[in-house]
């Protein structure tokens, strides 16, 4: 049995969303346990909704939110009756618990997994790595896409490593291809921060590391992971995301222009769903915190039932590969 | 008359884009007159392909071209017979003349104008700033774009001004709503430098600061100018155009697939080519560097004679407006 908690509050579509997609992981998995932490009533007259095996679901009542524009600090200290505190006090005191998936606010769910959980030893700072579709049909990975918005190179060396080995053992990568995300492919482009983590890079044998990144590059099936600060990870991010979606309302829009495009849109319509389907994240798990000891997914706020299902299994995935084991017996050699 | 020198060679469709848009330019506007700086047997057979007015064009002979891989300051010092060099040179001594445009190296025209140029007094750093279309028909511009990759928080205020003065003297926008770019739209987001930043510009009368921006609304069309270091702006900007580039890419594949989606392509052909040509950098300038005692504008490496043409306008139309002078004022003031 794998047990897995489900922050059931937080998100734009909170509950409905997250019970959806729990239900749907149980009814594919007879292997998986839910706890879902949220308001207890609600999510009763959720689940009664649907068909689904009773002993593979348990409800931790909760009745505090935390949302977005709360000090995220604060909110993990003084809402103890949150649900997201609730599951990460949960993940706490129950190690049999392999994770936990949240749509709740990033900065929470960050300050939680430091206040509750801790980090690996011998990991300098958790790392956020969400992935992308490219335009090949994969995925890429950013690490960090914004947990630490000022950065060492070797916190950016240990989230290469981080990274590389999620997307081993999440994604059954076999060497993947590790790019430094700066402002030109020369080795000796950037600022500081780059130009070390450069050579750092360069010269550590467990990644595949492939040489500089401009983002104009960043979903063309190229590379696996990039690495970068928080913040550069979070602008690469945000304005891909952005920028997808921009044009794809432009091109929704001249779709409907008049008869004419009306009827080129018809014609089109399996290709252009293709392209937005692809694009969509909630057909994607969400973002991974490496680097704590256990498996915490943030799924976007915004997710849908099916976010919810492929953060699930993300989690379930990488418990039954250890891929914390692994990442612990890496950076426990490195320490000694 | 307006004087304006055109680098005419280190673009991918060098020298016959820049030749083409140098006559289109002219041949718009009896008031200009253009040096081309380049191999001079190599201009003359190209421009033997145009009618226009021969007293409009001078050329300036130079024999080598900087490549993109060469260090930027070698260059600049050592390539003494360089078409972007004698540019400088014309540049530095004929006060007459107002500005330059290039499809050159970043790098070399960056060094060219601290080393031969220099910066108009009050200016910390000169700032790179391109515009780009956004989603609503208008365009967003981004200082700075690359030239700063370790910016100091004066820094970017002095990016807001000058980047308000052009967007206001280049493109008559009365009162550009200037954003910093940031990880999260409150005011207590960020590291330390977009926190000190962000005081800065919320207390500068002279721009009309609006707040954070998420790299995700860059071109939403809600803001005219995004203030960052030039590393996360090269950044923001890349990664949108790639994206935009890839998307399109991907359209362009889809709608070729088979009969039917031919047919619905053909049917939505102006549509699609409206969204292209809107995201063409070829139908806009190229960026403007910030700062600096002259008008130089740097058209991208793979641009067109069109966006030659769009540049050398640009370039004309500030100095009949005189933005140097204005910039020097602004910054005149503040030292004194």
């Amino acid at each position: 049995m794998i047990n897995i908690v489900v922050d059931c509050y937080g998100g734009d579509r909170s509950p409905q969303a997250n019970i959806e997609g729990a239900v749907k992981a149980i009814n594919e998995d007879k292997e998986l346990k839910l706890f879902l932490t949220g308001k207890e009533e609600e999510i009763k007259i959720e689940l009664a909704k649907y068909e689904y095996n009773k002993e593979q679901i348990e409800i931790i009542n909760a009745t505090e939110v935390i949302d977005c524009n709360e000090s995220p600090t604060e909110a993990i200290k003084k809402k103890t009756d949150s649900s997201m505190v609730k599951a990460y006090e949960l993940l706490k005191n129950n190690s049999d618990i392999a994770g936990m998936v949240t749509l709740g606010s990033t900065g929470a769910m960050l300050a939680g997994a430091v206040l509750k959980i801790g980090r690996v030893k011998g990991v300098k700072r958790p790392a956020l790595c969400p992935i992308i579709p490219t335009m090949n049909g994969g995925i890429v990975a950013v690490c960090d896409s914004g947990a630490n918005v000022d950065c060492d190179p070797i916190w950016l060396e240990q989230f290469a490593v981080m990274s590389s080995l999620y997307m081993q053992f999440g994604y059954n990568i076999e060497k993947p291809r590790v790019a430094l995300l700066n402002i030109g492919t020369e080795e000796e482009k950037g600022d500081a921060l780059r130009k070390e983590t450069y050579q750092l890079l360069k010269n550590n044998d467990s990644i595949n590391f492939v040489g500089n990144m401009e983002s104009r590059d960043f979903i063309s099936g190229n590379y696996d992971i990039v690495v970068c600060d928080g913040f550069a990870g979070n602008v690469l991010l945000k304005s891909t995301e952005g920028t997808a979606l921009e044009l794809l309302k432009l091109l929704k829009k001249s779709m409907t222009k008049n008869f004419k495009s009306k009827m080129g849109a018809l014609l089109l319509k399996k290709e252009v769903y293709g392209i937005k389907d692809m694009m969509d994240y909630n057909n994607y798990p969400g973002a991974i915190l490496l680097g704590v000891n256990s498996l915490i997914v943030k799924s976007h706020g915004g997710g849908k039932a099916s976010s919810v299902y492929h953060s699930i299994k993300l989690v379930a995935k990488l418990s039954k590969n250890d891929i914390n084991g692994v990442i612990k017996d890496k950076f426990f050699q490195k320490v000694e």
